[in-house]
């Protein structure tokens, strides 16, 4: 295709070497659908008669529906996807083909696939997001009477709703939406007709293929629009994201599901053995989807080691973009669907959850909130309280277990009510604050979610 | 300050080890701004007196004061920004100040310290982008008749105005602006309220506390809101690729720069010599600041490592999110301003970018045009040109040195305006696409640039 | 010093961002070390005399002890560590000082200085592997009967000797040594004498340098030699690996030091509190160490990204190794400290974990392991314990809790003796492969690294 | 396999999640030599007859040709390679195959498979990186006599011969290949015997095993044994700076044979042409091979990544340990396969070469030594060259071109001798000491590294 000036052949090791049609050819829809468009422009500039664009426009339906069959052979010897449907486009339909690539470079033909492919990708990820969004709200409110031990430090802290848990993630995808949605802004913008570099001295009508591609904006610089991969780098970066969240919350489901903690029991069919041990039911998906962090954020180092330092414009390296994003991409579906799915199997075990949120000292922060609400400064609550739990662990008991008297000998504050007030009820109940999982405020959001997301109930 | 609970002291050790006072007293003046406005809502809620919280108020400022000034001593044993404002405004004001942390939690107040700090650099960072693009767009003006070879591969390709080389970086840094300004939007919500993990049985009013300090949006799940850093990610993520933009123009830098290329001069004033060889003049700014995407990026790699695989919610892992946010930040800051600064003391020399531009391989692509225009398809005009290249080669002769009839034993489509047709300036006029380097179009483009910037003319 | 051939002075812009001295004073003492060597040579090749050496030797020593005193005035306008003392050295005694230079490159000089420090650093990281592996051992010795459920995904795997988990971390750390062993090898390699680029046409003798700063090697290549970061990196790989190492660590005493697993109580020394809730009483070290495995990964990113793509032979770029060799470094030596000193407060709790292992479940390998040594292939006695366990679930009992008519109705060849077999004791006693968990085994590693780390016993 | 004890079915949602087969085929043959050697273990220990272990052997080895042919079925419902063969091992000899698993997990089964895998490679990788030095060394023996240009901060330092520069990789890649060697000691341990954490109840002679598989070392604790993927992060380390070696040759290469260097012209045979630009030979080896840094890099980050925070002992995280084993492995192989073909149709231009050694500057360091060499302190002679460098920039002309009037008036240590000694051969002469590149250090050590290669000459 690129021959005319060379005499030797290429040779095979670099074929091998250089060739991307092994990962490419996921972009042959994309491909198409640009140069259909463009043969719009070539037709409306003179350059193409309309019989010679129908044949193309035939042409590359027929190799599209092909390739959708699995029916087409892909070539190594011509390196990409669009060497690889414009050269078979020739072969069938002769010189019209031949003026396919007329004021086009694979510079912009690229970048336009790529983008077209990420805006797909995009509101596919998007989706998923609120698939495994409907599968938490669905969760908690399964259970939404199920209080457990919040934690900071993996030390219990404070009592909280299953269910203001499971919404934490909820927030957490929601911001990831919002990113990618941000991010498609940029995705959505037409590099078609900026050529190798500079545009062509053909002109062609660019505002004619954004409309048929529905592109809302056009590239204005012909050398950045060649050169340039940040709505890549900023979709994996938001990938990224995703992914540490979602090895947070399987950390989380890997706790719960724990002898120890026993919290949640996943399905079995989301479960699996061990080869060795016939008494395991491990929590794989959670793990490998723990892992898999590994392989999101190793991809967005990938491709931004990858693009630093290039002079300008287009440099052969920008090949190296495709399988980070390719791999980040069906990363994260496929973790997306297979959690949202364990989500649907597990349920709470209410006794172990009660068991647990009973330990006395999750209302320690409460008591020192009383002594508060009774006129003493906060800082010397919280010293107060300090004194009473190194009591109770002098005396291996519980907060609930001192005396009236323990306490009024550490502060004067403490009345008889304290005993009353000191259960986990009035705690979830005082905390009506925005956010705070007070049972109205986590029930208002499980509905607030509920009919955002368009759950079921 | 919370060693009620504690029999032992602290290790030395610990104390140094989990320290953050040496970095984050960084954060002193949104800790004292968070601060006020926390006590504006104790005292709606009843839990202050105004003058209480007259004394809470003037004490901060003072101790505010005495941090800008260099007067205030920060001790590592009270740990952090924090502790070393309140545990002293307390010493100063008595009881008021050991109110102060009524329903607030330092996993709350971080949050917010952190928040209010990033949304005040987000904007500091859009202003110095706005600051380079200027320059950018300077440089080209002061030289907007200069054109250069384009390249690909770091191979002549075609020929751009100097002008429209630089302006692809100025879509660049655009690009980053919208990014950060995205990012500020995920900034700029409230988290304190949240308290530890589950807001308070003390009820404050957040929204009185977003609209003094100026919060939009306010979180909706205190478990999230302590445990998210997403937008510090973010943020190290929109720096990763500034600092990539940057590293890719110093590369150009460096190579224009060179013995080989010369198209430009830096000045003195932002070049250094060698300890050892006299004659050298080395682009040191352009070299650091290639090198510096090496921690930019590493600090986006730091942080989303850090919150890798962690269980709800606050951990205190998570004290290593600040570090990698100062330093990307001091660091593009420095590269944005000095790099402009460096733009602002360069030349191009016309000379030797007209003698390179004069290369007329860099006109191959117009032949081929030339022959789609006569009616030749591309790809078999794109092969008669590479085989009139070939041709020179073989010949050790230029494309232009080629006779008429050379031209047409490899085509009968050439006739003698070949010639005429085949300059620079006709191939810059032809390219009038939308973000083509016609000199329309670059002349265009450097306006609009100049009036949104607000460029001096 | 370098400005012979410049007219401007160099940007203030330039000075704050192009210094290292803000950093690179730490290679003080091996600058100076490298110069008196340096110098040795200058006399034996007759460019210094004896005097003149001699009062450079002293000048420099002067210049160290003021440096060791903090009495050092250090000057940002001359850049980094070498300018700042040499210059300092000329003005105090003169011509001799302006010889020092001679043959020698800052390029050279650095990569001494880098490598004189790194070689001290790395045996100091040899030194505080091995402590931590000591208080490992001493942990295991102290708590030598005690066993506990060895997990696998978290799941209660198979009856594991507490000492005997510790031991596998003192493996990890002696393979640690080794790495960091084995890149002292590459690190101890002579690199003065081959100038900025290409030695010098001033004959010096490198293999009197090598010998008075006792390397055993010199460097081959003078480009290499300048441009070698190589022994820097992968030091920062080593560090990598003990952090990451760490980090897990961390992960096993947070979760045995949460009130679910509570296995083992951390000394309040090496704890801390909340600023809200009284009750907490948290593990910081492990956490922050866990944490800070970001830190560690994110400077090997940092350095490994600068140097990408770099011609030869040194870029400024290059200055950037610094500050990540330095933060690893520091990272990973304090973290071993504190992390040593809070294994010597920590002690296991002998009744949960002996609760925890009582769970007959970690027996069920044993019961197929029984039946495979009464004939039945493993695959099927897999098969037949899977469905007694599954039994038990059903029953909502314990393996132990099944009668031996049930055992035998899943297999005829379980026999009387089934019940007596299922103990944790036999369990271990029958451990008795290399590395496996038998007390003789666990007995006889704590006595093998015992004598070889020198622990007291 | 392990479905004992489960009542529902997995998910195929899940089963597709977590398959490895997909790729973990690859360890197919050292599978089974491990399944060889682990069943002589059983035979000694009585478990298997020697016709039990017979049939198994030949089973093993029939299936082990029908993957080589390719006529293997692999399953993805076995998940992963050890289960493929196992089962299809069983249903073709039955019970023998069904006791194989006896005393063996997939734990350290898979953990022994790696090990072998990588110890071949390991060695592979090093012959690879012979071969490129083998190039480096026939290169720079072409052109033997060839001088450029040496550069420090891409601005021209001091002439070097090309073999000097092509030797300075050479030395890289030795360090190369010690690094790898190093790492191979820590592979070549057997894990094989640690069973699923704690070793087995049941009794095997890994003493055997480990002299079978050719191990010199056998690991210690069953526990570090089954979750230590040190080896594989090492190695990823090492070819993390083998990537980094190849960048910067990539990035010398493709200046080189850039328009405005054109020191070297590459083969057509390793170029690629531009579907636009007709005249374009692109040197796509070498910018895809510094891409290519991305991918290593990002690997390394993966598997860093996945390994923080794990808890003893194997998680299903670690699942994703082989990919970016495998695809580093693979990468690294092939970038250096490749580029060591373009080394050899590689030839230097000396005209280019010559012309541009003979830029004079590239000697005003010797200028500076010339003065030092009658007296003057080098820090003067510096200062001195310096103005004349400035004086002839002032002057438009060469330093040759300033007479010994103009040298004496900036130092009267000048003499007449002084334009006879300016030239780039007495340069080179003098450069005599280790490692610099006299025309006899350069060619000792082409010849030392000739042999140490086996280069044919």
């Amino acid at each position: 295709m690129w021959k005319g000036r060379f005499k030797e052949q290429t040779a095979e090791l670099l074929q091998q070497y250089s060739e991307s049609i092994s990962f490419d050819w996921r972009l042959w829809r994309h491909d198409i659908e640009g140069s259909i468009a463009h043969s719009a422009a070539l037709e409306a500039a003179g350059l193409l008669s309309a019989d010679e664009r129908a044949s193309i426009v035939a042409g590359l339906r027929e190799i599209g529906g092909e390739i959708e069959r699995g029916d087409f052979q892909f070539k190594r010897e011509l390196e990409d996807i669009h060497m690889n449907i414009e050269s078979e486009l020739t072969r069938r339909i002769g010189d019209p083909g031949a003026k396919l690539h007329t004021a086009r470079s694979r510079n912009d033909q690229v970048a336009l696939d790529l983008r077209l492919y990420l805006r797909a990708e995009s509101d596919a990820i998007v989706e998923r997001l609120a698939a495994i969004q409907r599968e938490l709200v669905a969760l908690g409110s399964r259970h939404s009477e199920v209080i457990i031990p919040g934690y900071t430090h993996l030390q219990r802290a404070q009592p909280v709703y299953f269910a203001h848990h499971l919404l934490a993630y909820v927030e957490m995808f929601q911001r990831d939406v919002e990113r990618v949605v941000d991010c498609r802004k940029r995705i959505n913008v037409l590099p078609l007709g900026s050529g190798a570099i500079a545009g062509s001295t053909i002109l062609l009508d660019r505002e004619l293929v954004a409309q048929l591609l529905d592109f809302p904006a056009i590239t204005q610089n012909s050398m950045d629009a060649v050169s340039d991969r940040d709505f890549a780098v900023e979709l994996l970066s938001a990938l990224a994201l995703v992914a540490m969240h979602l090895s947070r919350l399987s950390e989380d489901v890997i706790l719960w599901a724990s002898s120890e903690f026993k919290f949640i029991t996943i399905s079995d069919a989301f479960t699996t053995g061990s080869s060795l041990m016939p008494q395991k039911k491990n929590p794989d998906v959670a793990e490998l989807t723990r892992g898999k962090a590994g392989r999101v954020y190793g991809n967005l180092v990938s491709l931004l080691t990858t693009l630093k330092g290039l002079p300008m414009t287009y440099n052969r390296d920008m090949q190296e973009d495709k399988e980070p994003v390719f791999d980040s991409i069906d990363t994260i579906k496929a973790a997306l669907a297979v959690f949202a799915a364990m989500l649907g199997g597990i349920r709470a075990n209410p006794e172990n959850c009660a068991a647990a949120v009973g330990d006395p000292n999750l209302l320690a922060t409460d008591l020192a909130d009383y002594l508060v609400n009774h006129g003493v400064p906060f800082r010397k609550a919280h010293e107060v309280i300090g004194k009473a739990v190194a009591l109770c662990a002098e005396r291996r008991c519980e907060l609930t277990e001192l005396s009236l008297a323990d306490y009024q000998a550490l502060s004067p504050a403490f009345e008889a009510d304290l005993f009353e007030m000191l259960t986990v009820e009035n705690s979830m109940a005082a905390r009506r604050a925005i956010g705070a999982p007070s049972p109205q405020n986590v029930a208002f959001q499980l509905n607030r979610w509920s009919s955002r997301l368009g759950n079921e109930n």
